[in-house]
Order: structure tokens, then C-alpha cells, then sequence
């Protein structure tokens, strides 16, 4: 099937200024960026990452796209362009391709990503996707998880928890956010909520090696959490605090320039949740005294 | 494992220049690149591409980063960095990782190329190697099959068939030689042998719109196309004709050239067998009738 459907594939695939050669050759050709290159890579499975039978091709076509998306966005870097790998089922492969496909187009459409080449295996397994990302950030200006210094604002881009009643299939990748924060203010350290927002919270805190003080009260929740706890014994705090993919971002800047972002639209919800400090781990302050946290979430 | 196999590949990974942030971070930083840049990516299963039960780990590592370089050389581009994900068997997952990567380190070695980013996961299925390759050419340099016109010579790299019999697992992917042909030469047209001699010579010429007359007793035969005739019941050519996996490379340019690179030590054999002509097809002249030839092969 794979010549037939890389012939489709090249007749859908619209045309973006960025890849001078496509699908089609032995390799993509590729305009240079200005800046650095951004890349990463990101795979999901059919009963490892979503369930073929519950959720729409398309749905999990979009998904694998918007992962990376998001990966992209906590570099603060603009995508540009994509490589997708499937390993398809025996039977029904060309249908099944079709469908991921159209999620996937229609992540690249939404977010300007031009698909530059591809690759399509048939075998005994369950459908599998892999998209690596292709972005560009200004030299040196790539949001990385270790740049937090004391002192600073935490902030997260939305309300979490409870993304599993069927966010996690739509994820809403923070790009265009990324790039007004990129604009108006200097981004210290960032990192997209994938496994858990204290549990990313942490990585990123240890790779910075400060720690954080939360204003727990302030952890935006999520109706989701809130719908979720009605039947899952947890509350909607817990939801919050340790649910994954919500594809957030966490962003630490300075509380002069979280102040200025704060007071200023920017077409999404940004919280304040706490600020870094030169203690490490996660603490918060009730009646007075520190009391520390235990990060929680999806560990692989 | 993955966040403590990801530790591991961290501090095995060599730092080389091009990549700035490697694995451990949401995504990675690359280095911008002189002139284009040349992307492509290509899977193997275990079952389809190989057999985990007769073929070592390393070999299959191996094969998955040489597989993308013999692309990357087939542009006559120089490689630069990988991005790997693995879909491990969730037996052994951390074992069957840590050999494939031995296999993926020694090709990242032996051709400079940084291992930038991965992902890696565990579910019920065959053991799948993803990599997307990154290089660069000149601007505009790039060797496209589309490239070839009439009357150019048709040159291979080196002998052609029954690489089943061991080579397909351990490619030399033509990527040194592939920058002497660019120091020397107008390479006009390339792709590499995966699928076969035949075939991917037919799928280069029709990009070019052009045709081709060979000679064909100057086909170079490899040894393992001529053991393998002995018990396969086809013969040494029929081997050297349509088996894939070679990864040589197919290059036209023009006779002049040609003629100067047959003449040079390129430290690899290089073998002019035919030219292209404006009639489409392959063609061989035989006692001074042209006969068209089929070109046969691998299709997925």
C-alpha cells in the first residue's frame, strides 16, 4: 500500500514555503531557519496512549501531532514542520491510515506545520504514531527546563486535572500562547504538563535546582476535576495536582514581568501558582508554616 | 524505565556541536545549518524488517540508523543528528532497549551523528525502531531524482544483490562517498538501492522523465547474489537485478564527469551501467535490437 498512499498523501499535503521537497524523494529538503533549530519526537500507541476502540482515528491523528505541538511550544519555538512514522495493523491499514491522516492534516493546517515526509510499515501489532517536530527558536532564546532562578513567578497557562474524560484526545497545545509570551515578556524556564502538573513542576524546579513555595488555593482546577471527583473518590484538588496531559505549560519569569502578563490579554488564562525559591522541593505555607509536597503524576 | 533508561542514554550520548540541548529537555536545540536542510525518517519491525530471533539487537540498531544515512547520502547530504523512538516489547523492555541503542551508538559513532532526542515506550507488540534523520546540503544542491537529463551517464556504487544473506542487516550506507562525488563531480540525479537495482533506477528515471539503454553485462554482481543462486533457483543476475536492500547508490551525471570520477580513486567501486535516453523504460541492446526490460523488486 505504501506507494499508493504516499501518491495520496503528496496530492493532500499542502504546500508551505518552509519544505522546498516533500514527500516523494529519498529525504525532504528543508528551508535553513533563523535562529536554532528545534526538534523532538513523541509516539503513541493504540492501548498504551489511547484506545482504537473508544476513540475516533482522527482524534488520535490530531493527538499525535499536538503532543509534539506542545513539546514545541515549552521550547517557546514556532513548528514548522513534521515526519510521521505509522506502524498500521494488517487489516485495514489503508483505511485506518486515511483516518489518522485526516487528524493529522488537520493539526498541520491549524498550527501552519507542513508535513515533510513520512513513512508507513504494515504489521502483527496495534497502530502506532510516531511524529517528530521540526521548529525554530531565536539563537539562544529556546525556553529550557533548567534557566528558573530564585525568586521568580510560576505560572501555569490553564486550569488542569481530569484531561482522561476526553481532553487528552484534543489537546489544545499552547503555540500561539508561546509566542505572545515570547513577545511581551522574558520567559525564564518552561515545561509542558504531560505526566502531572506537580510532577513536571519538579522536574523542572530540579533542573533549575530551586525549589517552589505554592499558593495551593490559587492551582486553577479544571471542570473536568471537578466532574471527575463526583465518582473518583479523589478530589478535585488531587485531579489537578497529578493528572496528566493537560498540555498546560508552566512558565517561570520574573514577578515584574509576571505582573506585566498577568495585567495584559493574552486570549488565555494565565495563574500565578507560587514563586521558586533557593529551598528545594515543593513547599506550601499554612497557619503559618511550611509544609512540603509530594509531587505526583504519570511516571513511564 | 523510560525516565531512568533516558538518564542512561544521557550520559552515554556523546556532545558534539550541532546539537546544543539533547535528550533531557522537552525538546532539542540544533544548530543552525549552512545552505538546506535535508530531513527524512524510516521505520523497522521486528517480523517485517527483521527477525529479533536471528538477528542480533545491535545489528537491528544498526541497520535502523544506516537505513535513514543511505537516504541522507542518496541527497548527497551530510548527516548530522537522530531522533529514535523504540516500541519495546514489555518483556525484556529495558534489555532489548539497552542492545538496540549499542547498535544505534555504533552507526551515531561511526557517521558523527549526534543522537539529539527519543522516545521510548512499552506495549503489547514486536519490537519497532523509528529514526528521523537530520542533515544538510548546499543551498539548492541537493541530488533529487528528478534531476537527470538525456544522455547522462548511470553509474552504481558498488556490487548489487543477495544482501539477504547477511548484508541487509549491517547497509554501508554511501554517505563518504557520497561528499567525494560532490567534491569532484555534478551529480545530476541519486537515489538509494532499498527496494532494488531495478526498480529504484525505474522510480529515478520516471521522476526525470527520461529513459535508459544498460549494458547489461556491466552490472556489478555481488558475490552474494552468486552464492545465493546456487540453492535460490534464479541466477546471479536475477539476484543483482531486483533484490533490495543493497543500499548503493544509483547517480547519473554527465559522460564527462563520469568518465573523470571512473578515472579517480574514491576509495569504493564504482561501476557506470548504462545511459539515459529520451525514450522512457529500460532498455538493453541486443545483437542491435533494443528489448525492453521490467523492472522488478520489493513493493510495499
Amino acid at each position: 500500500m505504501e506507494q499508493s498512499f504516499l501518491a495520496y498523501l503528496r496530492g493532500r499535503c499542502r504546500s508551505l514555503p518552509q519544505v522546498s521537497v516533500g514527500i516523494g524523494d529519498d529525504a525532504a529538503v528543508i528551508e535553513p531557519v533563523v535562529g536554532q533549530q528545534i526538534a523532538c519526537v513523541d509516539q503513541i500507541i493504540d492501548g498504551v496512549d489511547f484506545l482504537s476502540d473508544q476513540h475516533s482515528l482522527g482524534d488520535v491523528g490530531f493527538k499525535s501531532m499536538a503532543i509534539n505541538l506542545s513539546d514545541v511550544a515549552a521550547m517557546g519555538a514556532v513548528p514548522t514542520s513534521a515526519l510521521v512514522t505509522l506502524a498500521l495493523p494488517k487489516s485495514n491499514a489503508t483505511r485506518i491510515a486515511g483516518e489518522v491522516y485526516e487528524g493529522i492534516f488537520e493539526a498541520a493546517t491549524q498550527f501552519k506545520v507542513a508535513i515533510a515526509g513520512g513513512d508507513l510499515s504494515t504489521y502483527d501489532g496495534p497502530l502506532a504514531i510516531s511524529v517528530t517536530l521540526l521548529g525554530h527558536v531565536p539563537a539562544g532564546g529556546a525556553w529550557l527546563r533548567s534557566g528558573a532562578g530564585e525568586g521568580e513567578a510560576i505560572l501555569v497557562t490553564g486550569p488542569v486535572g481530569g484531561s482522561i474524560r476526553g481532553r487528552h484526545m484534543r489537546p489544545n497545545p499552547r503555540v500561539e500562547l508561546a509566542a505572545k509570551l515570547r513577545e511581551l515578556v522574558q520567559v525564564t524556564a518552561a515545561i509542558d504538563i504531560s505526566d502531572g502538573l506537580s510532577l513536571d513542576l519538579d522536574r523542572l524546579l530540579a533542573k533549575s535546582d530551586v525549589g517552589c513555595e505554592l499558593k495551593i488555593d490559587t492551582i486553577p482546577i479544571h471542570d473536568d476535576a471537578i466532574e471527575l471527583s463526583k465518582t473518583s473518590g479523589r478530589t478535585p484538588f488531587q485531579h489537578a495536582w497529578s493528572d496528566g496531559e493537560d498540555f498546560e505549560l508552566i512558565v517561570t519569569m520574573s514577578q515584574s514581568d509576571a505582573d506585566k502578563v498577568l495585567a495584559t490579554d493574552v486570549g488565555a488564562t494565565l495563574t500565578q501558582i507560587g514563586t521558586t525559591t533557593s529551598r528545594t522541593g515543593l513547599w506550601k505555607l499554612e497557619n503559618g508554616r511550611h509544609e512540603r509536597l509530594s509531587p505526583q503524576g504519570y511516571v513511564h
